[in-house]
């Protein structure tokens, strides 16, 4: 029987470790596809564990697909169809998935840091130090707008990084910007209409109509959302992205900034959200000032998260609300206690007062450039260069790439899905009826690719287009 | 000019040190009432920080209340009121703040925890190895439900504690039962209605009036819901908590129980919503089964916190779905991401599945029913003991304190604010207009009492009751 050995451990615990053991003599090949593994109690018994261990055990290898159950006869190593090197499905617009997790070899879809990335031995010793010195405070019920020290420590970064005159009481922290989204519609209104950018990302228009409100897709035009449209079409709300538009990329000029300002000032109870999520990541160009730098009469509520620029698995974002809606909710909506943990607030709060956020941004920053630089690089010296242009590079962590195919984007996605890539086209994110639009195109998020993986990957790319 | 060493600051920040220097010395009385403060300039100066180290310092002082401004002239250290021993405003409630606390001697109407009580040492070292073993898995997007190993955990722990029967799968971890309140009002549905009890926790019936549903408060019998009441009221979901009702204590026995769930089949779409939020301190008698655990019709979603059971500064609570609404929730909400951040979930995956969590409700519940017995005993030593009685006092983390005095209701709890007793009446957890509200009924929530505190305490409640 299979046997292995629980004495260098460490602080893992037993189930993780015993699942470690069979997934990696499942990933080398020692057990073969098709392998009965023993059955749970005579496994216990001949490794000295508890039946539960291995329960829990084959139980993560099930979920993760490495090995399947008949039922009444037993568990089996399942086939993993020839991947080099698995990532696990992760998705900014759905993870789609509650315990089953689907493999891909790259995805150009999800906003992604990859663990060397991210600086686990700074943010240890931020947590370490917080949860050794400050009980008191780790465990007192913080202000609804979230721990008065981070809120300082981001308007210090806004004002830094944005230019941008935010006083910490008009910062409310939340647990990711789509719990922040279900508050302003309970701040703003549920009579009140929405816009959102035609195309887009999914998820606000799911959130807005989730939570009952209507809402408007408005035509995104070279320079942002279409001013005329959206002055039709009654909407009271703006939900834009005037830093990087996603999917397309495109970047609000100043000009067209203040006419949004003017179509919100227009008429009385006119908001524009905006969503600043990426601006860490502009790669060349000058900055913008935003619309709640340029905004005088009270009418932009701003929006960022740490979930892009830390990781997208630390839930911190955040609001900053003009002083008369503030007021308002502090009178209406206070009674909700701050979702995000004070321990992890608190760190966080050191990691940006303490410099450590500001460096972490142009590492990543210079990281990024060079994952672009080199991803776009190998694409111009293979084959698909004959067929391909690349656009909307600049801003933000995805690029547009137009390939010249005859294929359907259907029938492409669908060759990128079976060369386990996952991908998405640019097609997808307008709402259903937009008359033309355009085909061929697809964002590439090239935020979760390492160098060694981008050759590879390319290939890959180059068979989905050429083979048939 | 005042002058602090910066030299054996350790981890602190220079901000942190600096405001901690100056209010231990208003504290003490070396900075007496009224002195102004250097300017900040060339305090910043004398010191050799910056100018923003002394300003962040006096922003905190400023909004915890020590020193207060005069716009052009500066900062002035504030009176405090002869406090022994201040304790921060905190409610589970509402904070009703956004940065200024206010400050009480005892606080009756919280959930807190102290921080002697808090297993800091485990928890740290759960988080570091954490931090140290799983990189991998800490970045990566966790599945809509949470991260597994903790549904997992949690699933063990309801087996053995509440002897329920649930598949990690059924469960959904959320950022406080706050958050989750709102996802079943878009799982459920905008058009039902939402039975509440009368009385009841507040902030239950504002969750559902922010978010635009209709509500019924229904009466609240010896036993729980009012069957009839809730029958008649047309109501589709019943928000309830017969663990252990807040906040008259009431535990619904279980033939009730069983009319609930007669309620709930006995039309389509009716739902219960049992909220077990602090079932792990019921403190003497036997448990009652759960109705998620006697329910056979899938009418019941259970909801439980580790905000009470651990501390409430840490944002984790869950729901466990019935299946046919797991499969409705992965349709239409699994769209949206979880939001507690993947080190806390690993972190408390580990703390359950390690037996630590047992381990610390265990101590905990000896240490509350320790302090509830003192303080019982110290009311019935007092002269309160004649004009007061105590009920319900087994179950959770408060009594109810029957006071014969001819006092209203609103004059005593005045006069408990005036001696910084934060006090809460139970009538004022009943909706408006309900006819014979008890009068003279206090809901004592002794969580944050320590031993040290229950003799000074009581003769402040005495002197509140006898004293014109």
């Amino acid at each position: 029987m299979l046997t292995y050995s629980f004495a260098d451990i460490g602080s893992d615990s037993l189930y993780h470790h015993l699942y470690q053991c069979v997934k990696n003599d499942i990933l080398s090949g020692e057990l073969a596809v098709g392998t009965k593994l023993p059955s749970k109690r005579s496994f216990a018994k001949n490794l000295g564990v508890s039946n539960i261990t291995v329960e829990n055990a084959y139980a993560q290898l099930q979920a993760e697909g490495y090995i399947y159950s008949i039922p009444k006869k037993g568990f089996y190593v399942r086939e993993i169809s020839g991947l080099t090197f698995p990532v696990e499905e992760t998705s900014s617009e759905s993870s789609g998935r509650n315990s089953l997790p689907q493999q891909y070899v790259a995805d150009f879809v999800s906003n992604r840091i990859n663990p060397g990335q991210f600086p686990f031995s700074v943010w240890s010793k931020l947590l370490r130090e917080t949860l050794l010195n400050r009980h008191e405070e780790l465990l007192e019920t913080p202000p609804w707008g979230g721990i008065l020290e981070l809120r300082r420590a981001i308007s210090g970064h806004l004002k830094e990084f944005r230019n941008m005159e935010v006083s910490p009481e008009q910062i409310i922290i939340g647990a990711g910007t789509e719990y922040l989204y279900g508050l302003l519609i309970q701040l703003l209104g549920r009579d009140k209409i929405y816009a959102v950018e035609n195309p887009g990302y999914h998820k606000i228009a799911k959130i807005y109509e989730g939570n009952g409100v209507g809402v408007r897709f408005i035509p995104v035009d070279k320079t942002g959302m279409d001013i005329v449209q959206l002055e039709m079409s009654a909407a009271h709300v703006a939900h834009i992205s005037p830093s990087h538009h996603f999917p397309t990329g495109i970047v609000t000029p100043i000009g067209k900034r203040y006419e949004l300002l003017g179509w919100a000032t227009r008429e009385k109870g006119r908001y524009i959200i905006e969503d600043d999520y990426d601006s860490e990541f502009r790669l060349a160009g000058k900055p913008i000032p935003t619309l709640q730098g340029i905004d005088r009469s009270e009418r932009v509520i701003y929006i960022n998260t740490f979930t892009k620029s830390l990781a997208s698995t630390i839930r911190i974002s955040y609001m900053v609300l003009p002083k008369h809606l503030l007021e308002e909710f502090e009178r209406r909506l206070s009674f909700y206690s701050c979702t995000v943990s004070n321990f992890e607030q608190y760190t966080l709060a050191r990691f940006i007062e303490e410099g450590y956020f500001e460096k972490h941004i142009n590492r990543m920053r210079t990281h990024y450039r060079r994952i672009r630089d080199e991803l776009m690089c190998a694409i111009r010296k293979s084959p698909l260069a004959a067929c391909c242009e690349i656009t909307e590079e600049d801003a933000g962590l995805h690029f547009l790439l137009h390939i010249d195919t005859k294929l359907s984007d259907h029938d492409l996605l669908q060759k990128a899905k079976q060369a386990s890539i996952r991908l998405s086209s640019l097609s997808e994110y307008y709402c259903d009826g937009t008359p033309d639009v355009p085909a061929h195109t697809f964002p590439i998020n090239y935020s979760g690719l390492s160098s060694e993986e981008i050759p590879y990957v390319v290939k890959l790319m180059t068979k989905c287009v050429f083979k048939a």
